[in-house]
């Protein structure tokens, strides 16, 4: 028993005590009352007054004598009531454990008919499942002998008629057969070439391919090997920039055009063999120093287009403080173009240099409004969301991959007939929506338009998209055991728990991977616009995201209660209802801790022994760092779900966030090794982020500060009322951003992280906010979480510190922008610290 | 100054105070030690039995006394140096009131130099306003001697070269000009045409309008009035259902057709007059009986049709437990129908049974695939999305608003020839994608098709959209004093304090306006896929929204600092620097306390009394729900800021949520007229609501609660874990939510809160929870919100929470669905609870 004050906040009950003292003292005083410890009065700063004039006489100590000898005896009064209580109590205990051993048995006979019935249930389903055939080949077979060649209508091509989605089947992914060029071609030819031969979609077997490409200049199509009179299936990279006149069923893919057919031929962007991130300007600040810039060339002018350039010409007589750059006549160099189109002026260089000055940039469509793409149209829409100027087209344009991105995020489109409201609209722009701008251009600008290989990237997963197969789903990392396989790791019970051990924090039960792959069609479609505007990620498939949707409440009782563990079977409640299972919004699920562990045995196994009995535990993997295996000697403490420890190629912090293959859960509790987190603690954290799934959730707080002075940021883990990173030592995170670290992160910061041997933490932070645009959640009272008495580490040191202020500047720069964010609260649950009357009890004791 | 116990937990005290009193005791006993002050130990269990043995004795007693007499002395030292602490402090206070006063006056300075500086401001934003012209007139005069007819490149016409946007400038609100009907026209021709004239944007003088509508059937067109040879600017419904082959540049809204001109032409929805959305069948169960259904006659079928046909009808006879309803023969009756495509069987009833069972409906485009749109493929979209059943369109189709509504996410598209993948396709659907479409397709069915009405309005939102004109602004409500113009409010102070005074909570301000419209050409363009698809509200231009765009942190500190007040200059910290400013991640601002009065003048006068000095705070609306204006010798008190009584129509809860034009600030805080809200309360949920701006972030939790015996919804006030609910009687919203209550929430809504006379605050939960997807944020610790001694509200009534269930359930029932999310967590400030340094400031004492 005992009341146990360790989780009572010390300074207070100090406080409190003088309090009692002094209270007890007065009474002593002047007449003594038992009533005290059922009631606090206050302590008014004139009753001390009262106190100076205390003296105690011998009556007095007579007096007190009897008081005290009554409340000793009413003392051992309780003493003995308790002691009663004790033994039923005890008595319980001893019931109670009977029945846990009866419970048990029962549970293992539970288990065993489960596993029984998830077979049968695996027979259901394969008994159930539909017949599958190839999609129908409605497309007309190709003849070889009447020679038939298509043109009906091909001016018009649709998918669902110009396509053979019979050699396109759902259940496949992507293969595409690729042309060879000749080896001695031109540069261009040679660029998309090799950038589709790395694409990972080719198969070098023409009969399994959905898809056929070739990079042409000048070819006779008609005679490719697989053309089959028409085209059918065959995406031609056409880098004439004068369109060829025939057509056929095969989509063409053109920087110059005047006749894509809608939703089947696509718009090339321009793009370099090769492109440096670090060398692009910063988004801040908003305002550069020009509003709008343009530098262009037309041969001859139509009379309309002799109003439009008049007009814009004006914009520089401006009396407003707003600057702008229009020229109509390049200064130095022209390049080359068509008739009808604007040429560009100047060197990459010298246009570079003028777009970092430039808030908007300017692209007139060519005059000929037929015309709807050049070379130097898409050169110009490259180079402005490159250097953040933003777009401002004045015409109509085809732009790239036009269903896909939601070009409104990145640029100002207009007819030129509004070239007369340009500047008014440009001036309602406010700062917020510039760097908005500007940050989603680049953004679309890094992920599909960079580099060769990225467009190429882009193209097939747009093609793939339209014709609806799925994406493949990114490499997960292998766990392969550090241990041999002929080795078995000695084991050993669990060091007794230092928790409380009478809160009852939910129900121990057998492993429950996340179900995965259950959207991979509706992920594809339905979040077709989130996923190439939002999460930046059409180019995979993923197990789960944190953006899955859940059923309305009412559905869990009508029809879709798989999987649900609503509190108290829905009617709600607080304590022991809500201890019991797991509740919320979504179907009951397990996490799986992630324990970074380098060289500190048993530091670590005291942190694995601390995990024992955690409910909704999935999993333990721990990864090695080191290069030395685990002695073989080392005792692993068996605490009820496995521990998996997993080799890793070298000593890096980048491999806590790999997305292993063991990790079954879509949550992942990060921890360092030696991190002391208290079992409720971790109940609740998880119980958060299942709600903010797509965030950091969790224990210790830190911030980025300015420096006021010289600029820059500063990393900083003082105590503060606003922060913006929860340090991932102890933090929980969606599976899902394992990959984006792994795989979508520039490689940049990956790097860093490998030349420190630091900032893994702030740069998972960092990635997240940069994704969701907001802030990590904090949760619990506690600000540190190291283990008492743990050896300390190296976030100690003074050039630690130094690093970690560097990184936050370097990924700062990486991204253009700082992606964090603050946030001015923290977490607790819902009755924590709320007065609740005694016959009720709270969701948590401490938390 | 004296110890004050009301902040601290009364149950632990009590429970420390018994400790503290056994420990004293013992002490006393073996040997007194005045150490117990500073150190709390540990009482076990077994100390309770050494008790036992204490027997008190004159010796005993004696040396109680001199350890008591020794702690006396003590007492009066400290006493001593008490007092002397508080002549200092008082002189300190006299000195700050001096200062406050210099202060103040300085204050007044700035204030009026900050009025200097506004006009100034304005005076040098009307200079540098750029100059403004109508756009330019690129599209050919026409010339009405020459009798120009335009038909070449008609049937490729895009908005860019075919329309006149000169009689459509940015700065003015679309105008229609609408040609008359004959008055015994068909009764679609009526239908069409009465809802144009009821949509608001009707002109009645031709040379203003900048659309031209005509509901045509078999018209001569171009004898138009306004027609101009080539019927620019003309909007031509066409209730033809064969086309007419003619092209002009005037934009044709059909249902059948085969020639829309790509982002050009309208596809013209199938709609009704009239419709009850209380007839329309829930969300759940997800599953219903038929997997698919199709009920559909062709007259002639291709072979290519026969296929697809075949695999269809082939469905039904599948092995699997899936339930399929597929005939390609009408059982009874058959609806006329064009040659090419499927005809509807049955009546509107029979087929609204048959949709009402099906998971999904089938829709087929015409064989003929150069027909991408009829009436009844049309209907069977709309029939479909009523009544639930997930629309499967096989085959091209040319679906209402493409352009705007992402149709992905209310059905599943897919080419004829994939018919052998759909069984498979549709049963890798969860129960949470399907009830995801469902509920897409039911709002998109209600927002954008429910009547003629509904589709007119969308319509003209397209139009708009695609011309980049502006919605107009939804009409706030005119506050209207309840006070003669001529009488003059008597004013008092207000009562002292009950508050922590020595808490510093923020800056006292002068008011401060949110900025409003500074997103209209953005929120217009960059948020149009939101304003479609997330907050089904293109119809409108909002003041702000609760999703408008933050700066990244850095520009803060680049370029972009203005209204921002980072915490101590960008560096951050606790305590002291976080409370003297606001900081987060959005410019200052201020909130609108909006409360609701009823006939309890003492009371209402009292929590207004309240308010004073509340830091942030802008202004107070009244709501004045009595027949009765105010006594008028009601004292009200003079808080600081502007109280505004507001008359209302009649007494109705739902005034509490108008959009008052006197709002003028982003954040809304609700409260009843007897809600006790400490200051360190509202100032903290007001930051907690800056970071969650599209949620309800308050005081008062509930939830929603399943009734496991007889099904249907519980409200619940108990304390609880999981809560749904933060009631309004104390909670800050964004005022976009004001708007929306009032003109988007179905009227059947408004119509139950006015019937009961309650409710309002379930309704604004429904609301917000509808929209976001999100459970509300609740804050601090608190659960009941009273103030002490005020009258009890009808809120304690019996009949009160049977209304409650009702309401709930009626609200479900008008959603289709319950919106109500669960939450598991709390939210404190950052350092609540936290055990940090003495030298170091908390961000808040109590919350």
């Amino acid at each position: 028993m005992g009341i146990n004050f360790k989780k009572l906040s010390l300074n207070r009950c100090i406080a409190g005590t003088l309090a009692i003292y002094l209270i007890y003292a007065m009474f002593s005083k002047y007449s003594y009352s038992p009533t005290y410890e059922s009631d606090v009065t206050y302590v008014e700063a004139t009753d001390l007054s009262k106190m100076s004039s205390l003296r105690f006489s011998l009556e007095d100590m007579i007096r007190l004598k009897n008081s005290v000898s009554m409340e000793l005896r009413d003392l051992e009064l309780k003493r003995r009531k308790i002691l009663d209580e004790l033994t039923t109590l005890t008595k319980k205990v001893n019931e109670t454990r009977a029945e846990i051993l009866k419970v048990q048995v029962e549970k293992e006979k539970v288990y065993k008919s489960l596993e029984q019935a998830k077979v049968m249930r695996l027979e259901a389903m394969e008994k159930n499942t539909p017949e599958l055939a190839p999609p129908l080949h409605i497309v007309p077979q190709y003849d070889k002998e009447s020679k038939y060649i298509f043109d009906k209508s091909a001016s018009q091509c649709r998918l669902d008629y110009c396509f053979d989605f019979s050699q396109c089947p759902l259940t496949e992914e992507l293969k595409v057969f690729l042309y060879p060029v000749a080896e001695r071609a031109f540069v261009d030819t040679l660029m998309w070439q090799k950038a589709l031969e790395s694409s990972g979609f080719i198969t070098k077997n023409p009969e399994e391919a959905c898809l056929y490409f070739v990079v042409n200049l000048n070819k006779d199509l008609t005679k490719l090997a697989h053309w089959r009179g028409d085209g059918r299936n065959h995406v031609v990279i056409d880098l004439n920039n004068k369109s060829l006149s025939s057509m056929s069923r095969a989509i063409y893919a053109r920087q110059y055009s005047s006749s894509y057919r809608k939703n089947y031929d696509i718009v090339l962007p321009f793009t370099k063999v090769s492109s440096d991130i670090l060398s692009l300007p910063p988004l801040s600040p908003a305002r550069r120093k020009y509003l709008l810039s343009f530098q262009g060339e037309v041969k001859s002018q139509s009379p309309e287009e002799q109003i439009v350039i008049s007009v814009l010409k004006k914009l520089q007589l401006s009396t407003t403080d707003d600057k702008f750059l229009i020229h109509f006549k390049c200064i130095n160099n022209v390049l080359s173009a068509e008739e009808e189109e604007y040429a560009l002026c100047g060197t990459y260089q010298s246009r570079e240099e003028i777009l970092k000055e430039s808030t908007f940039s300017l692209i007139l469509s060519p005059q000929d409004f037929k015309i709807t793409s050049t070379k130097s149209v898409q050169q110009r829409l490259y180079e402005s969301l490159k250097f953040g100027a933003i777009p401002v087209i004045l015409g109509y344009i085809d732009i790239p991959f036009q269903n896909e991105i939601d070009w409104s995020r990145a640029a100002i489109i207009m007819p030129k007939a509004r070239a007369t409201e340009v500047h008014y609209l440009l001036r309602t722009i406010s700062d917020a929506d510039v760097l908005s701008l500007r940050r989603f251009g680049r953004i679309i600008w890094d992920k599909y338009f960079k580099t060769a290989e990225t467009v190429v990237a882009t193209m097939l997963s747009a093609l793939r998209d339209t014709l609806r197969l799925f994406p493949s789903p990114l490499e997960e990392t292998p766990s392969l055991s550090v241990f041999n396989s002929t080795f078995n790791p000695l084991k050993t019970d669990p060091p007794p728990s230092d928790e409380e051990i009478d809160e009852y924090l939910g129900p121990i039960e057998p492993p429950l991977a996340s179900p995965k792959f259950v959207r991979n069609y509706t992920y594809t479609t339905m979040n077709s616009y989130e996923r190439w505007n939002v999460m930046f990620e059409p180019f995979h498939l993923f197990q789960n995201t944190p953006f899955d949707p859940v059923v309305p409440t009412e559905a869990r009782f009508v029809g879709s209660s798989n999987g649900f563990r609503p509190v108290n079977g829905g009617a709600g409640g607080a304590g022991k209802e809500f201890s019991e299972v797991i509740g919320g919004n979504r179907p009951r699920e397990q996490f799986t801790v992630v324990m970074l562990a380098y060289e500190r045995d048993q530091v670590m196994i005291a942190s694995l022994g601390r995990l024992n009995e955690v409910p909704y535990l999935n999993k333990v993997i721990v990864v090695w760092n080191s290069r030395q295996p685990p002695a073989e000697d080392l005792q692993w403490p068996d605490i009820g779900v496995p521990i998996v420890v997993v080799k890793t190629e070298k000593n890096s912090l980048n491999n806590r966030f790999l997305p292993f293959d063991e990790i079954e859960t879509e949550a992942i509790l990060s921890v360092d090794d030696d991190v002391h987190l208290r079992h409720d603690e971790i109940v609740f954290g998880f119980r958060v982020w299942r709600e903010q799934r797509d965030r950091i959730v969790g224990f210790p707080g830190r911030f980025h500060a300015w420096d006021p002075l010289y600029g820059g940021w500063h990393y900083n883990s003082n105590y503060s009322c606003e922060l913006s990173m929860v340090l991932t030592g102890a933090a929980f995170f969606h599976k899902y951003y394992s990959y984006l670290y792994t795989y979508a992160m520039p490689q940049e910061i990956r790097e860093k992280v490998d030349e420190y041997m630091n900032c893994e933490d702030l740069a998972m932070n960092f990635l997240v906010s940069h994704y969701t645009r907001q802030p990590p959640v904090k949760v619990t009272n506690r600000w540190t979480f190291r283990c008492p008495g743990c050896p300390v580490t190296l976030s100690e040191d003074e050039t630690h510190f130094e690093e970690r202020h560097k990184c936050m500047n370097f990924f700062t720069q990486v991204y253009g922008y700082m992606p964090l964010l603050n946030t001015q609260f923290r977490v607790d649950s819902v009755l924590s610290k709320t007065r609740i009357p005694h016959d009720k009890q709270k969701c948590f004791k401490y938390v």
